[in-house]
């Protein structure tokens, strides 16, 4: 998300809601070829990747690296490097390396179009422009809107690539969470609050998943759902305290009654099913502007 | 299938039988998403829905549970909330949870269809069917005809939704197998009779597949295939005592020389093959029906 | 291989490059569904039959053993024979038994076509079509061309059906590898040389790969990538002393630096990526001519 100006971001979330209404791409006529390869658990990311490509007249290769040379010990280079010499024109990723891509897009040899589905601890931008479109449909505008984003901030794709867009939009962001989860890299984009100011503060409540996979066995072992929802979730009490008109997020799966209150995920205060049916519309806008 | 009026199920079967003779479906212009989510093994039902899925003109999403959020502790519930926002508008399920479909379509928020594809120890409509559509095309008609399913009745969710639809349709239904296997609450079905008797009595001989993955270690230890081949198999033996024009169904995978011997899976008797072909019709009729 | 007369791979041959420059099947008015079951990892051949698939406009069904009721137990046998009741038309298979194949083309109630994607140690045909298609384009004719094979001969699909049919079409072979690993049975072939005679000699430098998965503990124990590329690998060095419009190949997964090095595999001398593209047009040969 670093490389998008604020204007491409705009232009991405304006083909997004056409996508929505109901617009189709104008396809060349010719077999377009793309393949998604996930070597992390995903459903969401997964299948509305796939959903998008099919609604855009693709043909879809479901990558299983769990069946493949992969096992063999074959690279994710040259996995990559296969599947372009098989004449796929577009890769869905999703791998648990940091800048993977890195050495895909700087390959003379690869000549397909790389799509980060989220690379380990690093970005996602796909889930980025949901989040956008949804908070955009919701307050038409960013300038001066308030977005509190918290959780396990430090290993979350989503709070580093939301964070950098949003104030690049002009929104202000504040963060919450556990500190020992915290990464001062963030207070570039936006101050550390109490949970509870942040929840009175925020137009956009945002919370995080607790990604277990994510945190070492000794993390896991003192964990408390209880707890943990309690201090940094948001529990109904803490849901009565927003503003009037403000929305609740989360790029799930929920954790529920850990994150946010069982009670409060299909409430009308969320917009988790929307950001849902949301990523589909962006990642149309996003295969379509790689695919051009 | 406890809800199905015999008229309902005789217009599923007529369907059915169209499909088989080159009916097509006359598809609303655009797409629709059809999901798959087997959470239990399965061979012909999965493929055979799929096939069904794409005769139809769907566009079929492959849900692989070990490669999504599932395994980061997601819910069956959240699962489906998930595919019914991105736009899947029906959701073909087998689980191992008896009626793990009732939070699904008591749901205020998914608006999909579900069709059971096999629940537990529960039902298996869809199987249900393309038996009830074998022995149509084979006899006309069930009034009167004498239907006995032999072997593990208690673990097979065949026998249920098969004794409950057979026994309103005017068939008289007879069971037999191990007693232990045996479950008294199919007394209101029919009558449990030795093997021998059941084998002269029946129009189908319908076995039914020992299921080693739904028994207890303990049972599994002391089974032998031999003498649950001799006391409660269809022994070519056995099977020289079959009315003259009776035909032998299962609803497969068969473990060959167990519930049946060897050459008689493939034998003139046997509709077992066709039960695989008449499972795609089946399937398309009821995919058609909660699509209209 | 070893059925098919030179006209006949020529005539297979010419077809794959009229696929590659354009020309379309004239596909029969229906749907046609192909099943791949690859119950052995594999990357290229699997995907690459995929794309050959839908590029031929079938409707394709992925098995997943992993999931199927092969994990029920349910043998190869009556797998297929359940696909074929399901209305598939062609199955592609991959399996670890030799002649699996054999069972299931002598079956009589086994209708579809069977196209063989590597048999345990026997044969790989269509990674054949593909060398040969790659040799073809390179050299024109097969008669007197020196191709030198080198690595674990005995394990190797490709090894036994490029040496069997570019001995039929006029081309000279070699071996080299491991004395261990190779099969006096390949004698009738052609000579086993040594590593730097056989790439002096050759037109073409086949590589196989190390298949680890196919040696036993103590060979794979005791090992050495270092010590196998100095002794049998396509070095640096060694590519120096080839013929100057000598080619490179490798059926791939390559091992960098163990088969060749690292910096060969994408070199100007390298066929190894056009190899892969080749692929999908032998397969669409080869799948239409099972249609036909």
């Amino acid at each position: 998300m670093e490389d998008y100006t604020p204007d491409e971001i705009l232009a991405l979330l304006k083909r997004a809601r056409e996508f929505k209404s109901g617009a189709s791409w104008d396809k060349p006529n010719k077999q377009i070829f793309a393949a998604n390869l996930f070597f992390e658990n995903s459903t969401r990311t997964h299948n509305s990747f796939h959903i998008a490509e099919r609604k855009l007249g693709l043909d879809v290769l479901e990558f299983n690296a769990s069946q493949s040379s992969v096992k063999k010990g074959e690279t994710l280079y040259d996995t990559v490097l296969t599947l372009d010499a098989l004449g796929v024109e577009v890769c869905v990723l999703r791998h648990s390396t940091d800048h993977y891509y890195d050495e895909l897009i700087n390959s003379e040899n690869i000549h397909c179009a790389i799509v980060n589905g989220g690379d380990g601890s690093g970005q996602h931008p796909s889930q980025c422009l949901l989040d956008l479109m949804t908070i955009q449909e919701e307050f038409g505008d960013f300038t001066g809107l308030q977005v509190g984003i918290a959780g396990d901030i430090s290993h979350s794709r989503v709070a580093r690539s939301n964070a950098q867009m949003l104030t690049k939009l002009g929104a202000k962001v504040y963060f919450s969470g556990p500190k020992e989860w915290y990464n001062p890299d963030f207070d570039q984009y936006g101050q550390f609050l109490a949970m509870d100011d942040l929840v009175q503060t925020s137009d956009v409540v945002m919370l995080l998943r607790v990604q277990h996979e994510r945190q070492d066995e000794k993390a896991n072992a003192s964990f408390s759902k209880a707890d943990y929802h309690k201090e940094y979730g948001l529990t109904l009490e803490r849901a009565s305290q927003m503003k009037g008109n403000a929305i609740i997020m989360h790029p799930a799966p929920v954790n529920r009654d850990v994150e946010l209150a069982d009670a409060l995920v299909e409430s009308p205060q969320s917009r988790i099913v929307k950001q849902m049916t949301n990523g589909v519309y962006a990642r149309m806008a996003i295969l379509e502007s790689v695919l051009k």
